[in-house]
C-alpha cells in the first residue's frame, strides 16, 4: 500500500523539508480576481485561462524519447501550483471559482507512470473548486464565459526577450479573446510577494545557504570546479528536497570567476581550482518552483591574501551598504549606483584606482570595467522574476552595468531582490579601459595588472523589503573572519545571531 | 591564466575521468562517407548537412531566460562531438572533409560566456578539417555541392514517435535537397558500435556501477526515495564527471517499484522507503553523451526475505540466461521470450503459478501480467538508441510485452544492448488476469495476493555482443549473497573477478 498522499493540501518532500500550503495559490488567485475586478477594461463575465507547461526533449531539435524532468511554467505555478505537465487552469472572475483541466490519459498509462489521479484526487491535491478533463474544456468554458472574454497571457519577458505563450486549444475560435489585459496585471502581482511566498523563498534560501556552507568545507585545491557543483546539488537535494536548481550552476575557480555565466555546456565548470585561487560559486536551489540565488566567493585554501581581501571587502561593503539603504521608496537604480560607488571608493583607497570617485561615477567607471552587470533582480518563481519593466515604471538605462539591471523601479514593501555587487578583472574590459582616455586616467595600470587572471568576486544575497527593515534570507559566512573560521572547521557561525534576520 | 585547454583532441572532465578521443567522431564520419558512397541513390558531389541542437527553456511554453544545461542532439554528437549549441556540421562525400559552422557571437558575449573560441580553436578542439561561421554556410556549401544534393536527416524515431529534424537555414532553397537517404544509413551505423564508442560506454557503465554501489550503502529504511537519486547523481558527477543522467532517475521503494517510469514530475521519488521494502533503482549516468542504463533491486534493510528471494532469483536467472544465450545470429525477440520463460518457470516452481510453462508462454502470461515491457534495447548516444525498426528488419510485434520491445532484430556483433528482465506485481494487471479465464487458470490467487503492494524487481545490465562472448559492462553485486555481503560492509566484491568481463 502506498502511504497516504503527502501532497493533499500542501507540497512537501518529507524528512525535514518545508510544507508549502496550497493556500498560497488560492490567495494568488484571489489577488488576481480582485485586481482584474478593479480593471475597468475587463468585460463582465470574463474568465482567466492559463496553459501549463509541457514536456520537452533534451534540446531544441532533439527527437529522442527522453528529456529533462518536467518543471512547471512559472505563471502557471504561481496561479495553481500544479506539478504535472499538460494542464490548463481557469479562474472565473464573476465567482472567483478555480478550475483545473487535466489531460485524459489512457488506462494503460498507469503501468508506466503509476496511478492516474481522478478529478477528485486532483481537486484534493491542489485545492481548486473543480477539475475537468482538457477534452471537456472548450464546452465547459463556454458555460462560464457569459458575455465576457477569455483573458489569455501574452506579453514580453524583458530578461529573455521571449513572449509569454497564450493558452491555445481546439475550439478557441468560438470565444472572444483578450491577450493584452492579463499580462501586466499578473506580472505586477508576482512582483509583490505574499507571506506564504516569502516562507517558500526563505526555505529555498535556507537550503542554498547550508549547501554553500557544505561546499566551503568540501572543495580543496586541486579539485575541479564541477565537484563544487556536484557537492552543492547533492546537499540541496539529499537534505533539502530540492530536485532542481533555478539556473545553471556557475562554479568559477580563479580566472573563470570573471565569466559571468560560466558553467554553460561550452565551459562546463571543468577547470582545476588551484591553491591560491579565489572561487566564485553562484548556486541557487529551487523548491517547488520557488527560487534562491546565492553567490559565495572565498579562497579555496581557506586563507585570504591581502590582495584578495582588498577586492573581497570592497564588494562586501557594497553589498552591506545596499542592505542597509534598501527600503520602500528608494530607487533600485540608486542602489546599483551606491554599490558601484563603494567599490570604487575601496579600490581607490587601496591604490588600484586614483582620482576623485565622483568623477569616476560620472564616466561610469564601475559599469564599464569592474561590474558589467546589474546590482540584482526580483526573485520568485523565476530566478529573474517578472515585472521589471512594466509600463508606468522607469525604462531600461542604456549605460553599461545599468542597462543590465533587470528593473529600475522604485522599491516597495514586500518586493524580494537579490543584492549581488561584484568586482571582476576581465582582460577585454581592462584592455579597452587602458586605451580610453576617459577611463585610463583613473586606473593604476601596474596595480590592476596584478589582478589580471584572478577572476572576480561577487557576493549575492536574497532579501525581502519590509516596511521597517530588510530581511536577509541567505545566511552564510560573509566576513573574511567568518569565512576563514568556518573553513577551518570552527562551527561558531551556526550559533551566531544574524542581525538582519 | 587559464590552464591549457584540456579538450584539444579529446574530451575529459579531468581527475580520474575518461579521455574520449575526437578520433571517435572522425571514424564515425569516415564510416558515414563509406556507407553513402556505397549507396547508388546518392548523387555524386553530395554533402551531408546536420544541424546541432539548440538551447531551450525550462519546459515547453516557458518564456523565462533559463533552461536546462545544454545537451547535444545525439545524431550531431555521434558525428561531431560538439558540446556547444547552435552549430551546423557538413561532411563532403567527394573528399571526406568535415566542416563545422559555428554561430557568430557578439564580442561582448565574452563578458557573459567567456572566451569566444576562434575558428582555429574550434578546429583544434574537435579535429575537423575546417571551421566557418553559420552566416557563411550557405555560400560555403554552394562551393562544396557540385551537382550533388544536400543530404539532410529526416526520419522517424520509433521510441518517441517524433521525427528527426532536418537542418534548415537561410538560403536552403538554392540547393537540391534529399531528406530520405541519410536517416536509415546513419541510424544503421549507430546500431553497430566502434571500439572507441565501446570504451566510452564502458566508462559510463563504470560510473553508474560504482554509484549504484554507493547508493546501496547509503540508503536506509525511513529515507525518502529521492535521497537515492541524490546519492547516485552526486557519486556519478563528483567522482565520475557525469553532469547528466541519460533519463529521469527511477527510484522506486516498495510499491513504487512496479511503476515502470516512476520518478517523473507527478510522482517525484517522494515516498518513504520502509523497513522490509525492496527498492528498484533504475539510474544511468551519461558521460559526454554516452549512456548507461542500470537497474538494481535490493532489500533496503540489507537482508532478503524468502518471499523476496523467489522473485529476485527468478529475474536474475532470466538476466543471466539471456547473457549466456546472447550472440550474433540469435533474434532479440527470442531473447525476450527466453527471459519470460525463465521467470514463469521459477514462479511455477515456487507455487505462485501452476500448470505448464509452454501453455503459459502460448498465452503470453509474462507479457500480459508480470513484465509488461521489453527485455531491453540498444544503447549508445541515446539511452534508447536508434535503429530498432529500420526497413528490412522485423517489424514491431502487437502482443503485450513484445510490442514494447524497441527492436526485434537479429543480433549482430558489436551491438550494445540492455538486458533488463523484470517481474512486477501491478494490481491493475493482476486484477484483469484473475478475471480472464485464459490467464487465471495459471495463477495461484492466494500466493500472488501475498505479493500485491510489494512493487517489483528489475535487473538491468548493459552488454556488448562480441563474436565469441558477450561482455558485461555494468558490474554490481547481483546475487543475493553478493548484495547482502556488500550492504553489510564486506568489500570482497571489489576484488572478485567478474566472469563476463
Amino acid at each position: 500500500m502506498a502511504e497516504a498522499n503527502p501532497r493533499d493540501g500542501f507540497f512537501s518532500m518529507g524528512q525535514n523539508t518545508a510544507n508549502i500550503p496550497m493556500q498560497l495559490f488560492a490567495k494568488n488567485r484571489q489577488r488576481l480576481v480582485e485586481k482584474l475586478k478593479g480593471n475597468s477594461a475587463v468585460p463582465g463575465g470574463s474568465v482567466v485561462l492559463l496553459q501549463g507547461g509541457g514536456d520537452q526533449g533534451r534540446c531544441e531539435g532533439d527527437s529522442s524519447d527522453v528529456g529533462p524532468v518536467f518543471r512547471q511554467e512559472s505563471y502557471f505555478h504561481w496561479t495553481f501550483g500544479v506539478l504535472e505537465p499538460d494542464f490548463y487552469g481557469a479562474v472565473d472572475l464573476a465567482t472567483g471559482r478555480s478550475i483545473l483541466y487535466q489531460p485524459r490519459l489512457p488506462e494503460d498509462y498507469a503501468i508506466i507512470m503509476g496511478h492516474i489521479p481522478s478529478a477528485e484526487e486532483i481537486k484534493q491535491r491542489y485545492c481548486v473548486d473543480e477539475v475537468r478533463y482538457v477534452d471537456e474544456m472548450s464546452d465547459h468554458l463556454k458555460s462560464l464565459v457569459s458575455g465576457g472574454n477569455l483573458l489569455l497571457l501574452e506579453g514580453p519577458n524583458t530578461d529573455s526577450g521571449k513572449t509569454a505563450r497564450p493558452a491555445a486549444f481546439d475550439g478557441m475560435s468560438n470565444f472572444q479573446v483578450n491577450r493584452s489585459i492579463l499580462h501586466p496585471e499578473i506580472a505586477e502581482l508576482r512582483v509583490i510577494k505574499t507571506p506564504e511566498e516569502m516562507d517558500a523563498l526563505r526555505y529555498a534560501n535556507k537550503i542554498s545557504s547550508l549547501a554553500h556552507m557544505h561546499v566551503m568545507r568540501t572543495i580543496k585545491p586541486g579539485m575541479r570546479e564541477y565537484q563544487a557543483e556536484a557537492a552543492f546539488l547533492h546537499h540541496a537535494y539529499f537534505y533539502g528536497g530540492a530536485r532542481h536548481v533555478c539556473y545553471t550552476c556557475i562554479a568559477g575557480g580563479g580566472a573563470s570567476g570573471a565569466v559571468l555565466h560560466y558553467g554553460h555546456a561550452g565551459a562546463p565548470n571543468d577547470q582545476t581550482i588551484r591553491d591560491g585561487d579565489m572561487v566564485l560559486f553562484d548556486f541557487g536551489a529551487e523548491y517547488y518552483c520557488f527560487c534562491s540565488d546565492v553567490t559565495c566567493s572565498w579562497p579555496v585554501n581557506g586563507k585570504f591574501t591581502d590582495k584578495q581581501k582588498i577586492v573581497y571587502n570592497a564588494v562586501l561593503r557594497a553589498n552591506r551598504a545596499v542592505l542597509a539603504a534598501l527600503k520602500p521608496g528608494v530607487s533600485w537604480r540608486e542602489m546599483h549606483l551606491l554599490a558601484n560607488r563603494v567599490v570604487l571608493e575601496d579600490l581607490t583607497a587601496a591604490g588600484v584606482l586614483t582620482g576623485n570617485v565622483d568623477d569616476m561615477m560620472a564616466v561610469n567607471l564601475a559599469g564599464r570595467v569592474f561590474q558589467p552587470h546589474g546590482l540584482g533582480h526580483f526573485i520568485g518563481c523565476d530566478v529573474h522574476d517578472v515585472g521589471g519593466y512594466l509600463d508606468g515604471h522607469p525604462e531600461r538605462d542604456t549605460q553599461p552595468g545599468l542597462r543590465s539591471l533587470r528593473t529600475a523601479r522604485q522599491v516597495e514593501e514586500n518586493m524580494v531582490f537579490t543584492i549581488e555587487p561584484g568586482c571582476y578583472f576581465i582582460d577585454f574590459l581592462i584592455d579597452r579601459a587602458l586605451q580610453d582616455p576617459e577611463l585610463n586616467r583613473f586606473i593604476v595600470a601596474d596595480r590592476i595588472n596584478e589582478y589580471r587572471g584572478t577572476g572576480g568576486v561577487r557576493i549575492e544575497d536574497d532579501v525581502i523589503v519590509h516596511a521597517n527593515h530588510t530581511e536577509l534570507m541567505s545566511v552564510v559566512p560573509r566576513t573574511v573572519e567568518e569565512i576563514e573560521a568556518w573553513m577551518s572547521g570552527d562551527d561558531s557561525f551556526l550559533n551566531q545571531k544574524h542581525p538582519s534576520q
